[in-house]
């Protein structure tokens, strides 16, 4: 099995799995019980939220909720912005991306059905925002804007500082979800207002996930119901997945300079490869400042979903969206690429443990069935 | 040390621990990707979702939502009667009853927050919900009556039945949380519309909870972003804390008798003991239908937070509410009970592991404190 899919989701890394199983038999204590059980769980907690506020890039000053996901986090920001600006101030504009994950779309959504207004800002065709355009839809009632640093499976980052500058110029709250991007590139907080973070995709187990806000910034619970993390979530604090996602962001830090540089050189060379073995093959967003570990490549004559399927059949597994995020077509499409080019395009996404050996049975795997396929379809083109 | 609050929470069993920990490892893969990895995460869940809707008594056409915790199922539960009931149809007015857990206080208070009125039903002598009374609370805008089955502190069971009659005469929802009910006694589902739980009362990890909701009754997403759990909750579904769940409530069903017969003897045993050995002890709630491993002792001209600290330094953990819940003396007052009596009260909470050498321990280091205690507090009462 070669895994090639780590947008959707990242094994558990070993010290997250040996973190969160310790801790699911030693840490099942109530939480605030003045007994000696409870109170051990403070210190087991003790210096575990500085290594996910210096993965973020966060100040002491600043609050982090610990969630039970990526989706959770996107939910209680704009609940939060509901309710502090919307039904307080008036300010009930929303402005996200052409292209965002369910989570960011379906609460937008919710928000509509609350009474707000959401408007997307479109691509350009190197898949990043048009700040410009981003910049005409700001009104005086415009709550926030809220987007993804980076996309999923273009990988493409975007201007993030551009649209933090203008945001704080408008007097506009700024909320992006790093999901993607935590772990792989450096991520500028200190410019930001609310940060999210799924840790699903940062090796830790699917019930984790995280929400930072700059000191200052309103904050509302989603889930209320306790004292809790300070009261900015109701519910038993889960402390082995929280142990366990502290253990995964320690590991994503020690492992930047690997994502930058060995995986970026694999994601290089499975990409070049495959344009040197595959005539007509291209990387789609090469000249866009990217994720180090993600690579969206065309091989034209092809359709995707086959391609897709027979790869999977091969126990090479890649992307073509779904799940939470749009179809890959959509998204390329959205981006302003020809239709008949992103019909046939793969996203394929490594993680710290892939290895040089994998990416080149991949690419073997890959070059004899776009060979096959092609002869299959050849009538068709 | 002897553990006495499981109603705070309760030690994840072997079970639970087991098969949490080899799924943390097996079951990381993204929910709905066509290829195989994806697709055998379905055939984990197969048959384990039965053994969570036979300990609740649900029928296969009712939903269930797999949740991160009791308090975000009542959120749930909550958000599904404002949007459905309240904005659509001008129903908001809530009833709940006098004594309440945080989530269930917290998340109805958000409700007025938003517009809408709620009430509380006192409780009689006995601890119970006078049903007389919740009845002329009810008007032709109430939207849904919701209480705990039975309370964790007192361990009283509320007259489910009779409410669930009166509120289906009225045509009102009918909420129950069942978070202290769940595996210590039968839970009559049937009459309920909506029910709820927390699996850290049911020894399974912090992370899990669950809501049931009746077929044909509204359900709304907490947490909208995605198609996981057929749209009732976004974000990734946590597998491996979800199987915990089914591993904890299968032992919770295995365990049913087990509790109704040798936990509640050891109960038994405890109050017996101590009434006994303590002149003045006597049992609270002792004619009430209570659940098997609940029990309230006042242990006259001792001081309960004197003894409660005392306990714990000797290592016998008991409670005195807080955390989620009230202070023990106010949910006592609520009750009528007085305050001379209510500030001496203990709670004890047994579970399927307590022996009956650790309740026996316990009753010697309870009398020899209590004795300590009257000597040193003679002066005051």
């Amino acid at each position: 099995m070669i895994y090639l899919d780590n947008t959707s989701a990242t094994r558990v890394c070993g010290p997250a799995l040996e973190r969160g199983r310790a801790a699911l038999e030693e840490y099942w204590a109530p939480g605030f019980q003045p007994y000696k059980l409870s109170q051990d769980l403070l210190a087991a907690l003790d210096t575990r939220y500085q290594i996910i506020y210096d993965l973020a890039g966060a100040e002491p000053g600043d609050s982090f909720v610990f969630t039970s996901s990526g989706a959770e986090a996107i939910n209680q920001v704009h609940w939060t912005a509901f309710l502090e600006l919307a039904r307080k101030e008036g300010k009930c504009h929303f402005i996200t991306s052409a292209v965002e994950d369910a989570p960011m779309l379906q609460s937008l959504k919710r928000l509509e059905d609350l009474g707000c207004y959401v408007k997307a800002a479109p691509l350009d065709k190197t898949g990043r925002i048009d700040v410009q355009k981003l910049a005409e839809l700001i009104s005086p009632r415009t709550a926030m804007i809220s987007l993804s640093f980076a996309h999923g499976l273009s990988g493409v980052l975007q201007p993030i500082e551009e649209i933090a500058a203008l945001a704080k110029e408008k007097n506009v709250l700024l909320h992006v979800d790093a999901t993607y991007a935590l772990g792989k590139v450096y991520c500028p907080f200190q410019d930001l207002d609310y940060l999210t973070f799924s840790g699903d995709r940062l090796h830790a187990g699917k019930g984790t996930g995280g929400l930072f806000a700059k000191a200052g910034r309103p904050l509302q619970p989603l889930i209320v119901g306790g004292i809790e993390q300070a009261g900015l979530r109701g519910g038993a604090f889960d402390i082995p997945s929280f142990l366990s996602l502290a253990a995964a962001a320690s590991q994503a830090s020690l492992g930047l300079d690997l994502m930058s540089l060995e995986v970026a050189r694999l994601r290089d060379r499975l990409e070049g490869e495959l344009v040197q073995k595959i005539p007509g093959a291209h990387v789609l967003f090469s000249d866009s400042p990217r994720l180090p570990n993600v690579s969206v490549v065309a091989f034209p004559r092809v359709h995707q979903e086959s391609l897709h399927y027979a790869l999977c059949r091969k126990q090479v597994f890649a992307s073509i969206g779904g799940q939470y995020a749009p179809h890959l077509a959509r998204h390329l499409a959205a981006a302003g690429i020809e239709e008949r080019v992103g019909e046939t395009a793969l996203h394929f996404s490594l993680s710290r443990n892939t290895t040089q050996e994998e990416i080149d049975r991949a690419v073997s795997i890959i070059v004899e069935t776009v060979e096959n396929l092609r002869l299959l379809s050849k009538d068709l083109f």
